[in-house]
């Protein structure tokens, strides 16, 4: 997991090992860096809670303790992922803003992000999402949360003048970023760079045209 | 499957029904049937060549002969889908050929949508594209298909002079439909009626705007 953290990159293990504190926060990190790894590797099928603990040099009575299941396993994951105090770019300008977001958007959905292989950790975890209900809560959770903290650009635009006052953000922000995960996620198609300034510039030039009040 | 044929209902069963001549076709449209109910009722996980003659009441040997295994079945429900002679509503309007697309999308993906249970084909089979590569090459060229013939909405809108010549037809058609893949499947939001419009709007306004230009 060597990319840069991104805005919707969903690999926890990386925001639990900033925080780490104490052997129980170390012993949180290694489970979710495993869990990763055999997702990204191995695959869901693989996604057990021995082969988790034996990747991270864990007993699995610690495992199973503390994570109970593999659903347990995913959805602090994606807790963890969220955990993270992101805050959104400030450019000064509302197509610039989410131009930045959908960057990161963009990185962390091209294949072999955050990790050494082919595979691609953020994908890996919307896939078990529709195999594990614990999985699909907790994703939904962390993308709730992050279109709440990205809403500060839509308010920064608003004291602009950029937008008149009232759009709903929540609809402006599923706009500029939902082409990307149709693109890259269920299209699979070639990663463009231009894509996520394109996107940005849509929702924008919407949101100017008062399509989000 | 009792619901209206939708643009993105990707129940390709009921297409080749409708073409049926013959005994060949008639076991395909029982065997394409089949691989929807035990997708939808049991699983990608019990979905085997086996489980897909039993339900259609098949010889096994027919669908191994045929299809080869589950990937080469699920292609084909998906290529089946595609051949329909589906065609967007032409409307008058650019915003309103969009939500006219966007309701057949947002009724597609509705939970239940298809089915006489809870469950919804067209989820299954995106949920299942995560897992078989010929799935997931047969849903691309199935949404290509449908993007490259509802260019023929934009085509008239630059004709009517709603838009300039020159649009990027793709780009604004995923733009359109992507929010509400994004709500419906990958969020799981609660279905909101006023979602299709919203999207068409927000896209039409862009497109107005020379986003896609």
């Amino acid at each position: 997991m060597t990319s840069p953290r991104a805005a919707t990159d969903l690999s926890g293990a990386e925001t639990a090992r900033r925080r780490t504190g104490g052997r129980s926060a170390r012993v949180r990190v290694q489970v979710l860096e495993a869990v990763g790894e055999v997702l990204v590797e191995r695959g869901y099928d693989a996604l057990t809670v021995d082969a988790v603990a034996d990747r991270a040099g864990v007993h699995r009575t610690t495992v199973y303790r503390r994570w109970r299941d593999v659903g347990g396993l995913l959805a602090d994951v994606l807790d963890a992922a969220a955990d993270d105090g992101w805050r959104p770019a400030d450019t000064g300008s509302l197509e610039d803003d989410l131009a930045a977001l959908n960057e990161e958007v963009y990185e962390a959905l091209r294949p072999g992000s955050g990790t050494g292989s082919g595979g691609n950790i953020t994908t890996a975890l919307i896939a078990a999402s529709f195999r594990s209900a614990e999985a699909a809560g907790a994703l939904s959770r962390f993308w709730e949360d992050r279109y709440a903290r990205s809403a500060g650009a839509v308010d920064r635009a608003v004291a602009r003048g950029e937008l008149p006052p009232g759009p709903d953000a929540r609809a402006l922000l599923v706009t500029a970023t939902a082409p990307l995960y149709q693109e890259l996620l269920l299209l699979r198609s070639a990663p463009d760079p231009r894509l996520p300034r394109r996107a940005a510039r849509a929702a924008s030039a919407a949101a100017r045209a008062g399509a989000f009040h």
